[in-house]
C-alpha cells in the first residue's frame, strides 16, 4: 500500500504514529505531495481526494481512503498488535469520543487559527481567511490545552491507562500548537509530562 | 442505559436511528434536556458532558458518551444485527471516512451556517456569531450537496452498497438544512432519490 503525503505536517504525523506503533511502517511506500507548491490541488490529487488534504492511503486493489481517522481505522484493524481504537464496545466509544475532543477542541482549533489568523501556507494557497474567527479557534485551542490537563490529572493516557489514537490526535495537536506558535502553559504541569512522556515513544521519538 | 437529548434535534436524531437498524430502542430510557431554556449550560449538565452538547448516552455503570460517532460506535458493537460501521478493516475505513465528509461537507456545515448566519436559536444561546463565516459554510454545504449527489450517481448508498452511519449522518445532515431553510436543488436527482429512499426505512419513518 501507498501513503501521499507530506512529511512533519499534523495529519501525517498521526498516521505515521498510527503505522509505527502496529509496526506496520515497513508495508507502506511513501509518496511525498508538494504541497507547498500546490500538487494537492491538481486534477490529478483531487481524483485521489476530492478534499485535497494529505494524507491519502491507497490500497493494493486501488482503493483511496483520506481522514485520518479513517486511515487509522484501516491500520488498526488490518494490522496485529495492541489496539489503538479499543476492543470493548465501551472502550471503543471511550476512545472514539476522547478522539474526536482532541480534534475538535485543539488540532482542527489550531488548523483554523494558522490558516486564518496567521500567514499560514502564504497567500497563494490561503485563498480564504476569516481573521476573527482564526483567533476564535485559537483561543478554544487554549481552553482545550486546559481540559486535556485537568484528564490528564486524572489518567496516564488521554482516553484512560492505555495509549491510544486519542493520545495521536492531541499530541499532533499540540506539534502544530507548536508550529503555530501557540504556547502550553507551563503551569498545564499534566499536559506537558504527558506530551514529553509521548514524545519518548519509540514510534515517536524515531 | 440512558440517552440525554432533545427529540427532532439533528445529532439525538443520528443515534436514534443507529439504535432503530440495531432494533436497540427498547434498551435505553430517553431523558429530554430542555436546551432551549439552558440546561445543556448547568454545572449539571457540564459534568456528562463539558461540551455541552446533545445527545449524551450514560452507561449503567454511570459512564457517559458524547460525540454522535462515539455513542453509535457503542451501539453499533453492543447490539447484534447488520454492522452500520462495516466488517473488514476496508469497509470500516471507507466508511469512516465517507462518514467524516459528511460530517464536514454537510451537517458541520449546516450547523455552522445555522448557528452563524441565521438567528439559530435566539440570542441568548448564540452569544458569539460571525456572519461571515457562516455564509462561507452555507457555501461549503451546497458544494457538499452537489459532491453526494454525484457519489449517489454510483452507489446505493454514501459509503457503497449498505446502509451505514455515513447515510444517517448525510440525511441528518439534510434534515437540519431543510429547518436551516438551504434547499437542496431538484436537478441533484439522485441526491433526492436518496433522501426519499432514506427517509421510509422503518428506523427513520417510524
Amino acid at each position: 500500500m501507498k501513503i501521499y503525503d507530506v512529511e512533519n505536517f499534523p495529519n501525517p504525523l498521526r498516521v505515521r504514529i498510527a503505522l509505527a506503533e502496529k509496526n506496520a511502517t515497513a508495508n507502506v511506500e511513501f509518496v511525498p505531495v508538494d504541497l507547498l507548491n500546490g500538487e494537492h490541488r491538481t486534477e490529478a490529487f483531487l481524483a485521489k481526494n476530492p478534499l485535497a488534504g494529505v494524507p491519502v492511503l491507497e490500497l493494493d486493489d486501488g482503493t483511496f481512503i483520506s481522514e485520518s481517522t479513517a486511515i487509522t481505522e484501516y491500520i488498526d484493524t488490518a494490522f496485529e498488535g495492541p489496539s489503538l481504537m479499543g476492543e470493548t464496545a465501551k472502550e471503543r466509544a471511550v476512545i472514539n469520543m476522547m478522539q474526536k475532543r482532541a480534534e475538535s477542541m485543539v488540532l482542527d482549533a489550531v488548523a483554523t487559527y494558522f490558516h486564518h489568523a496567521t500567514d499560514g501556507l502564504g497567500p497563494e494557497l490561503e485563498t480564504y481567511q476569516n481573521v476573527a474567527w482564526g483567533e476564535k479557534q485559537g483561543e478554544k485551542a487554549r481552553q482545550g490545552f486546559s481540559y486535556f490537563n485537568d484528564v490528564l490529572a486524572q489518567s496516564a493516557f488521554v482516553a484512560g491507562e492505555q495509549f491510544s489514537i486519542a493520545d495521536i490526535t492531541l499530541y499532533a495537536g499540540l506539534v502544530f500548537a507548536g508550529f503555530a506558535q501557540i504556547a502550553i502553559p507551563n503551569e498545564l504541569t499534566h499536559l506537558v509530562a504527558w506530551q514529553e512522556k509521548v514524545a519518548k515513544r519509540p514510534s515517536v521519538a524515531a
